[in-house]
């Protein structure tokens, strides 16, 4: 039994809570929200963000950062992408002692690009820090809150953490393969949102399974093209954190990535997409970050850049779609 | 203007000769049944295979093998893989000059597990074939009779053959790439069926999108690291005739293979399923085909042998899952 602390209690960090939980840990949620901590605690529900679902008896939660910090060496850090920086300066502040944090995010961060375990290196002190991974993966939290079969990636440079994170989170129904390729795993699990906005807009726009597929197929490739660039194995971009990440992310209506790229398909424009959903699509900006990237390390990436053509010149979507179409003959 | 034949008047053959007459060529169709030629010649339909679809108004077809074969030199062959053998011996019977033929089939040849390329070597006289490719990739015919975007792969060995078949077929609607990997990209386009088989019965079981997603990932690196043995690049299955087909027939509803896959997770006897179904299921010979390989080969296909004992064996579906997620624990 070792103790970890879970931070964050949106769907993710529940559901990973409840998998330590089943694996015998002594596991600690924390959150801002009272009412979520205190459904957590007392009614072993979060029916904000996993409705009509019982976690494991054994499911606490706090409110006090200081308690959740220093309840464990090893944190899983279960915010989104904004809140990164600003929990890693809460940890910073009220740690004790050396912390192993494994992340669970995906996206970069807004105009630095940074990726997720370089925010997380850079604020927290060195003696703060033993080591960073990130889990990643095809992983709808609900599916996992509910033990249905899943498998995901955990990657990080330091072969003492893969092996920690794999044994912590691996049971028989969550697979967990170890992956040495840290960058790779953070920046495939980033830009496979930018595929999931184009191929809700195919979607959005009524054409079919072919052109979903092709996007897919296509997108892939220029996603990878970028991450072999900026350090990344790309065989990466075939496992867990590339291809099966991007397959649930394109194929799944509850994608809010997806939905939004369906939204603007359908005729709506970006702000009326984004308005509509009230929430944060991290797809958006981070097809802004591949796109000034790809011009960067100049990296062919033709579907990002007819989406930002759609999404920030109010660039024409049927006539991007058929620039893309008809694109010089070329070998694969 | 090419003058073009294609042979076989089903749902591919029909959607096909439709794109060669959207781009102006020469076209005669043939099939056996005179109903479906007499449709197509007359009502410019064929409504047994592509119902409610209005086709070509130069739409034209004969019963006539040997009208057909001397229409043209150049030949599409669009017919099951069980066809093929007999196909190919009646067009050398009655050519009178050599033939560039290009097929559309996914399969192997049972019991022989040949490709089809190789069977049409074997079958036509070496003076009868001037080349041979294979035209790949995620592709219902109906969105393609349809003209809504798609998106496929032409692989020969010879490099005039890939050329021909990308300027012939390529147009608004339908992207062509070139790809020279011949056997890879056959080998492709039959063993996803056996993925899709699998993503069928994860889906009967009830199991959610992330098992299917890792499914798929598993099952395309499986499926490489066979094809690879056997001659394959392994970047073709990062391709079209790979990924790009692998995504439409484990995703969609209208794939016969993923439909058998859910009713044997339904609880269904492979011979009930098939009988329910009344058509062949190809990934049915070829995961047979695959797993004998893959002990020849030597190479470790999990996935495939489980379904092997799911489908030969009577095996337990459930206890099969519930293997493959409890391997050993490895990387990626």
């Amino acid at each position: 039994m070792t103790a970890i602390s879970v931070l964050g209690t949106g769907s993710w960090g529940t559901a990973l809570a409840n998998v330590l939980l089943d694996n015998g840990h002594d596991v600690l949620m924390w959150g801002r929200n009272h009412t979520v901590a205190e459904s957590l605690t007392q009614d072993k529900q979060n029916p904000e963000y996993l409705p009509d679902i019982i976690l494991s008896d054994r499911m606490t939660a706090t409110t006090s950062i200081e308690s959740a910090v220093n309840h464990a060496d090893i944190l899983i850090l279960a915010v989104p992408t904004k809140g990164i920086r600003e929990i890693c300066q809460q940890i910073d502040q009220v740690t004790t002692g050396p912390k192993t944090i494994i992340h669970v995010s995906k996206g970069l961060e807004p105009k630095t690009f940074k990726r997720i375990s370089e925010i997380i290196e850079e604020v927290m002190a060195a003696d703060h820090l033993q080591g960073v991974g990130v889990l990643s993966g095809p992983s709808h939290a609900e599916e996992v809150a509910r033990r249905q079969p899943t498998t995901v990636a955990i990657a990080s440079h330091d072969k003492e953490v893969r092996q920690l994170g794999q044994d912590l989170f691996m049971c028989d129904y969550f697979r967990v393969y170890t992956n040495d390729d840290l960058i790779g795993v953070e920046i495939g699990g980033a830009l496979k949102n930018i595929i999931a906005l184009a191929a809700g807009l195919s979607d959005g726009l009524g054409y079919g399974d072919n052109a979903k597929a092709a996007l897919m197929t296509r997108g892939l490739a220029e996603i990878t093209r970028l991450g072999v660039k900026m350090g990344a194995d790309p065989m990466t971009y075939l496992g867990m954190a590339g291809l099966g990440d991007l397959i649930v992310t394109c194929t799944s209506v509850h994608s809010r990535n997806w939905r939004c790229g369906e939204m603007l398909g359908k005729g709506l424009s970006l702000q009326q997409a984004l308005d509509s959903m009230g929430m944060v699509v991290e797809g958006v900006r981070t097809t802004q970050a591949a796109y000034e990237m790809s011009r960067a390390y100049e990296v062919e990436m033709p579907i990002t850049h007819a989406l930002y053509d759609v999404l920030f010149n109010g660039g024409p979507v049927e006539q991007n779609v058929r620039v893309l179409m008809n694109r010089q003959k070329t070998n694969e």
